[in-house]
């Protein structure tokens, strides 16, 4: 065999093999956390479920949080919560710097957060007249956490044309546009951070639209992954963050395992992490077999409750506003 | 263990083995070809490149086609050739049948094949509308083959709204709504067949909208099919076809690699074969081995030719009708 093309073998084997250690790597010794004290942290969907809960979450840690939401209400309520933590926060520093005038604080404090109502789903002018707010008012965002999601809950004959675009558009193109609006400014200066929340239903599962939006959103999420680092934009990192469908597990517990990875720059985080394990057995069953799985998982009919409590709700004439 | 859920265990155990078994039998003795003459097949995108090849080989297997395009001059020319392939059929049944004048043609004789121009990338009124002359002046769609699509061929951040958009509403939208206007029908007589077209980049690689769009799709394949499945409506078969992208293999090949799946009602089909393993890959090794795996097939930059071609053609004024 030609000596280069060995030489050439030998060297994608090596960095293969060089990932594995690092990965294990990763695995025994947990790398220490990054700070995203006093970065611009910004969070869509943040007015309730995990969008509320990375909002806590980041707030913890110093960010300078900025919230987009559709319902205004719910995400000042977030705001509301954040604030409370910034208090305590700063209460905190400040106890510790008393007595001790010659030591100064050791972060950033951060004095305010910042709500933005804006509807992802509607039209793209919006969420990028709402991004030129936000640089302007606040700053260029260092960490983007497409977050915003909508289930329709509906059979696929039987979903609304409407509710399947407003799903499409929401869960998939709507991180077109966030990523386009602040991506160049982390290109300029080679840092930051864009984290896609997708779903269990992003990798395999029965869900009409809401699954073609998630594995859409997958795809949109590994192709810029591969896009920065075929440019060699090392200084921005990508986290995909699968979460459970109708979770057996609490959001509490998926969005602090989220965070660990985001923080640690971790490509992917799959909880539970059976999720990993089905995902690889979907690479070799055949067809037949994977519906044997999913039956088993009670994945192919994972939507059925949704769908009935969705039907329930309508009938006592609660989610007419809600749709 | 409870003897119940020992027996459970073993009937999923069974089940997945026997799985196997028969997609290895499948392997080794092909299964016979299911006829697809005189049914009605409708095929998107088949004015030009793999829609086109479709509607050939369905045409040499005497199917009563209906051929929807956006471009009515290239879906004419397909007509033509589809017309052409009937008129030998005719010619050769006749042949046949000279001098045996017991002896009734073996086949329903089809006299034509429609056209339909239809542009499922700007509205679904236009889809649904266009499905309903179908059903009226040919009758029941029986094989529905999702096969239009469109390339942007652009960065992310250089790709126009525009063109996002486009490539999102014809490349996966445009599926919800051809299945919603034909899936129906199917369902009452619990017969017949959807093929999804999609590519290479439905299941890994780097290439902006197009990926996203690819995704998208796989997900709303793999849903409908599980739904259908749940539903036990299993006279209704799906084939999800994974293209290459930018193929070193010939078209021609393809289709007719997809065509044997379609006919012997496979839920899958890759080509090259070789997409299997890297899905397989992709599903076992940490993200940086999968980024290695990317430069070593190329796949990271596989979009780059179709770029700089889109960008020269641009250049040479070439493109601004073709966007």
């Amino acid at each position: 065999m030609n000596i280069v093309v060995e030489f050439f073998f030998f060297v994608v084997t090596f960095k293969v093999l060089w990932a594995f250690v690092l990965a294990a790597a990763r695995w025994l010794v947990r790398p220490k956390e990054k700070s995203v004290a006093g970065q611009v942290c910004l969070i869509t969907g943040a007015g309730s479920g995990l969008g509320r809960l990375f909002a806590l979450e980041f707030a913890r840690r110093r960010a300078l949080l900025v919230l987009w939401d559709i319902n205004t209400q719910s995400n000042e309520e977030t705001a509301g919560m954040v604030r409370h933590i910034y208090r305590d926060l700063e209460a905190a520093d400040a106890a510790a710097l008393q007595g001790n005038s010659d030591r100064r604080p050791r972060h950033f404090l951060i004095q305010e957060n910042r709500t933005f109502t804006c509807q992802l789903g509607l039209c793209k002018e919006n969420v990028y007249l709402t991004a030129e707010r936000v640089r302007k008012e606040v700053g260029e965002v260092s960490v983007l956490v497409n977050n915003a999601g909508v289930v329709s809950g509906h059979h696929l004959l039987e979903c609304p044309d409407e509710l399947i675009e407003r799903t499409m558009m929401v869960n998939c193109h709507a991180h077109f546009w966030t990523t386009k609006a602040f991506l160049p400014t982390m290109l300029e200066i080679n840092h930051g951070h864009i984290v896609t929340v997708a779903s269990s239903l992003g990798l395999f599962s029965t869900a009409g639209d809401y699954c073609a939006s998630k594995f859409g959103v997958v795809g949109f999420h590994e192709s810029l992954s591969h896009e920065l680092k075929a440019a060699e934009k090392d200084g921005i990192k990508t986290t995909k963050e699968i979460e459970p469908f109708l979770p057996p597990l609490k959001p509490d517990y998926c969005v602090k395992q989220a965070m660990k990875a985001i923080l640690t720059d971790q490509p992917m985080i799959c909880t539970p992490r059976l999720m990993y394990i089905v995902t690889f057995m979907k690479s070799i069953l055949p067809f037949e077999a994977v519906v044997c799985m999913y039956r088993f998982l009670g994945a192919d009919k994972c939507m059925y409750p949704f769908i009935a409590q969705r039907k329930q709700a309508t009938n006592n004439n609660e989610a007419k506003n809600g749709i």
